[in-house]
């Protein structure tokens, strides 16, 4: 298997540290440049016309594209240590807790960093201030909400480490972009929680 | 089990139409007026305080909140007709159509919908013209890049009507609120997909 990927941004990041969590090695990276727009090549449209990283090519040539289906294949393929859910109820409630931090953390996250960041200015073109000075907003008030789930539970889906984990603390790290941190916000919750996530080996795979 | 939803938006519809896919009867359904604000009630919140519809509330108290995770559990409790995928490779592939179409097509809709309709400035304040207007443009560039997908593939995910499907129809729907019409844009192959979905009984739980 192959992976086509980019450095620094939340999505590669969440397959990079599944891959970790999992332990899995020898699946080879091809890695684009996103700023030089490497994403938009021909071959690159070629595995995914809507010119999104992480990709992953299986060996049959068959490309497999967004961070979680991606997460869901190697899950099955690889199924310890479980981080997707063991039987469909669990697998169902994870799943909402990963789609509730990418939809209201991650992606007011990114939407705020791509519409305000002069760095962002070649991916996000135009760039609407106002509407992502809006998102930072967004931004602060899912994570007083999550900081509040986490005074009944250890992790975002539960009383254990899980995908929803990934995809949460792969936002935040982004959001260091912006300036923002949980523990200056006053959130002490969230902040503890992502000195957990951050204390793994697969933290250290950015 | 019981279903807090709203009546005429895209996510409650998406659970409808599956729903109605599986032939599932006996679901209670409690339905919430957005506009008055009612999924902000205190009531709401208990069971998401995301204040989020749809929330499918199990016989046990939990709740379920997020269309595609309550999807991932009827599918686990009524198997057939299956719509998620029959393997882990298969349901890898289905969950990246479905995110494709969800983050594509149905997000920059729902987005230019929230931000440029009138009758939605209560649920997004403030609206942002300029922003709404670029999702408009994302929403015509993503509409071109299913039509041609569908060149080569009859429903969204592959050969057979998946959950995918399910998504992107609710999406382009609701893209009739901003008068915009596959066959008015000279996109044949979605326009004649869209007919083949509109045709089949489920696609009449609106």
């Amino acid at each position: 298997m192959k992976l086509h990927t980019s450095l620094r941004a939340p999505n590669p990041r969440r397959v990079d540290m599944f891959i970790a969590e999992k332990g899995i090695h020898g699946i080879e990276k091809v890695v684009y440049d996103l700023n030089r727009q490497e994403h938009r090549s021909a071959s690159f449209l070629a595995r995914n016309p809507l010119a999104r990283v992480p990709v992953l090519e299986l060996d049959d040539g068959r490309c497999l594209a967004e961070s979680r289906a991606i997460c869901t294949y190697l899950e099955a393929l690889y199924p310890e240590p479980n981080l997707m859910g063991v039987d469909p109820t669990e697998r169902a409630f994870i799943e909402m807790a990963d789609r509730q931090v990418e939809f209201f953390l991650l992606a007011p996250i990114a939407n705020h960093i791509r519409h305000t960041h002069p760095g962002l200015a070649a991916l996000e073109n135009p760039q609407f201030a106002d509407f992502g000075a809006s998102q930072g907003t967004r931004m602060l008030e899912a994570a007083r909400t999550f900081d509040e789930r986490l005074a009944s539970r250890e992790w975002m889906a539960g009383d254990r480490y899980t995908v929803a984990d990934i995809t949460a603390f792969c936002g935040l790290e982004f959001a260091r972009l912006a300036k923002f941190k949980p523990a200056d916000a006053g959130l002490a919750r969230l902040a503890a929680w992502r000195d957990r996530v951050a204390a793994r080996p697969s933290a250290a795979t950015a």
